[in-house]
């Protein structure tokens, strides 16, 4: 894990890209506590960390809505980081996705039911190369002293974070967001998740697959877990929303 | 509206019993601020008030769980207050109910789907007697000196809170609690509410009817409505969600 930048924003928080191998991310930790003299002391207390989950746009494209919800934890005490997805900002495209994703637009475009084929080449690929990313990842930002356990997981491609939930012991707590294409597979997956899940449905997005997401949280093993739908549209999801998100993290991760 | 009991909390809160004609009911309003003086200066501040919703069992078997919402109520600055049902507590029979009751226990006893003449018996008369008299006993509450507005609805018998909803202006905000039988006609009514709903719905309750559910929270036709689905079962409302009812409520009354 190497530092390519490092920016100081107005709120205290401290920003910084970096790159893991050919992987660019970025990792937001919290302003140092007002009390705690710059040179003297003891070290600040590790911050336990969300990752924030990948976002399907691209790093710089996602960027305003990251860095709110890295401000927004960083005031409670969280260090925050995200890496970009296989194939998405700068990182070399592979053939087998474009396809799927052409498929996808081509059927969506038809008004067609997009096919479980169309779903499966698009996502369980993605589950496959990314999930492991997410682990190197965190075993880099679990090296540095400023961050220390417990760990969650928050943010879209919800398959990621379900494979994420199952695989990496290390994650003790999820806020997911229902809403992309999920597919078969993964409700065997969601059925082995047993760590506290809270899952953000926006029930009037049309792009959104309403029933999939229902299914999917039913599916869930968790004993732990509560579903969040609002109004608002695919990306209008309410202040207090975003506040009841926040607090599920200070109750787990606390 | 005549009070027949007046009891201190050791938290503060006033309990008083009333009659409002036959109907028994009961009201908490909060301690008063520690800072006032108990014999000078100006008369408290009119508190918000929290209808909650008719308890199925009767007053006198629901009572403990009655007292832990208006004790939480109060702290966060509310009055509460509610009636009993027609037909429950000691309130007369009429013989249409037990019917309908009979044919319902029937029904569940020997594992038949509910049909939908069994659950319009049992709940559209309930509805239309309830709901005048709910609207009588807000008229007697709001003209105390001690309780002003905005007035809130939170409780059982999803199809009372809706009509109360659509029929009600003096009602700001709702919480309601999925999981009652809900009748055909009442998805109607749903689609004309406007006001603020946060409804509850504990996913794992085997005697709830989730798919109604969910439809009837379609149908609702608030801009803003949430949705908060937990586990638990039947009465098993985790604490953290109660905490996002009650926050629902100090946004929208305060």
């Amino acid at each position: 894990m190497q530092f390519t930048s490092e920016e100081r924003l107005d709120d205290g928080v401290l920003e910084r890209e970096f790159t893991l191998g050919e992987i660019p991310g970025i990792l937001w930790t919290p302003a140092p506590a007002p009390t705690s003299a710059p040179t003297s002391g003891p070290a600040p207390a590790p911050a336990p960390l969300i990752l924030l989950g990948p976002p399907p746009l691209g790093l710089r494209r996602a960027y305003p809505r990251l860095l709110a919800r890295a401000r927004r934890s960083a005031a409670d005490g969280f260090a925050t980081a995200t890496i970009e997805l296989p194939g998405r900002g700068d990182r070399p495209r592979w053939p087998a996705a474009e396809q799927a994703l052409a498929d996808l637009r081509r059927a969506m475009e038809a008004g067609e039911p997009v096919g479980d084929e169309i779903i499966d080449a698009l996502i369980l690929p993605l589950v496959d190369k990314a999930v492991p990313e997410w682990q190197a990842a965190l075993d880099a930002l679990l090296s540095l002293p400023e961050i220390g356990g417990p760990v969650g997981y928050s943010g879209g491609v919800i398959s990621i974070g379900t494979r994420l939930a199952v695989v990496e012991p290390r994650i003790s707590a999820a806020v997911l967001f229902a809403g992309s294409f999920v597919p078969r597979a993964m409700f065997e997956e969601a059925r082995q998740v047993t760590i506290p899940l809270h899952v953000l449905l926006q029930w009037d997005d049309e792009g959104n697959d309403r029933q999939a997401a229902l299914d999917l949280f039913d599916a869930f093993g968790s004993k732990e877990k509560t579903l969040h739908a609002n109004m608002g549209g695919h990306t209008g999801v309410p202040q207090f929303a975003g506040d009841a998100a926040a607090r599920f993290f200070i109750r787990h991760l606390k």
